[in-house]
């Protein structure tokens, strides 16, 4: 089972992370990283750079498609050689999955056209512009296709994914090796129980985030 | 405020991964990634390699020590370069921590002695020899030292952090911007919970990724 993860400029690490760590539990499974260039791609804030094992063109198809998100989505909407890679690796995929905002480039690739589907919940407009139907779901089932809402929630989504590539004895046994019995300290992590005190300190984060990047 | 994490051959990449984008959004942070050379660092499974920006060398000092853990510590708890960084980042660290087996690491560089710690919950008697107390607490804090359990534990150890380190609003909005509303499919993700079956099967997957690795 392949699982062929791309990276761009100013991607999310935990977003490619999180998933990572969780499928990289599987039986039989081999991961590969994908860009445009083989070498180091950096993150959002260009402190962590991960290696790309691998170009677009050299990777013909895979089992399981791992889309992360990140500010760096935002300049790859329009056509380039991305959005060409992943329609080619979701047509013969069993699974097409992103996590935060790398379901923004499955639906420019077109691929969530009258599908329900979730991203980070700052996202969800330009979600629905492309295509597709933003639900608060934290993990969206359609199909094959299945998207996370924001960052960390590729780690439930990943399990899930678990669950059914293999049985729930494992998906458990995995759970357990990353320890995940999460006890957040506070309870702000969804756009639904945040105040607006807490989104527009979000958003003066993201702005400081941006500059400095 | 400088934040610097460690690299080292065979870490896990989520231990590294959870809670430096947890403290990425921390105003006026720079985070460094360092090791015993510059350049690509592989995981434990070898498919995600991590690029160390600066040697140990070249690190003198830093606010916030981040020990990541992994299969790799196993073979760090003699004497190494990397206790002895860890051991000068400490002398003058605010802050000194670790997510999952990193805690081995700060036990064998002598930081834990008498201390109550913890790590990734199959670790617990390792970390007891090596002079610490081991506690079945998510995040522990005693004084500077903060030690957070297996792998997906260190999000809520960064969290707990940048509380600390600025204020609760600016958690909270953390919180949302990496949207941690955790909904894990399974409740299987705590020694304390799990059963025996689940247990077992998690000591196979681990053989299995240590030989394939």
């Amino acid at each position: 089972m392949l699982v062929a993860v791309p990276l761009f400029d100013r991607f999310t690490s935990l977003d490619a992370v999180g998933a990572y760590e969780v499928l990289s539990f599987l039986p039989d499974v081999e991961v590969v990283f994908v860009a445009a260039e083989r070498g180091p791609v950096r993150d959002v804030r260009g402190w962590l750079a991960m290696t790309a094992g691998a170009t677009f063109d050299e990777v013909e198809s895979c089992d399981l498609l791992l889309v992360p998100g990140g500010p760096g989505t935002r300049v790859l909407l329009e056509e380039n050689p991305l959005l060409d890679w992943i329609r080619r690796m979701d047509a013969t995929s069993e699974w097409t999955a992103s996590v935060c905002t790398g379901s923004l480039l499955l639906g420019a690739a077109g691929l969530l056209t009258g599908l329900k589907a979730t991203t980070h919940w700052a996202s969800a407009e330009l979600l629905e512009s492309l295509g597709a139907s933003y639900t608060t779901d934290r993990v969206v089932f359609q199909g094959k296709v299945v998207t996370a809402a924001g960052v960390s929630a590729g780690i439930d989504m990943a399990l899930a994914l678990v669950a059914r590539l293999t049985d729930e004895l494992t998906a458990r046994a995995v759970q357990l090796g990353i320890e995940y019995d999460p006890q957040p300290p506070f309870d702000s992590g969804s756009p639904l129980t945040a105040t607006s005190e807490i989104r527009a300190r979000f958003r003066e984060l993201a702005a400081q985030r941006a500059r400095a990047s």
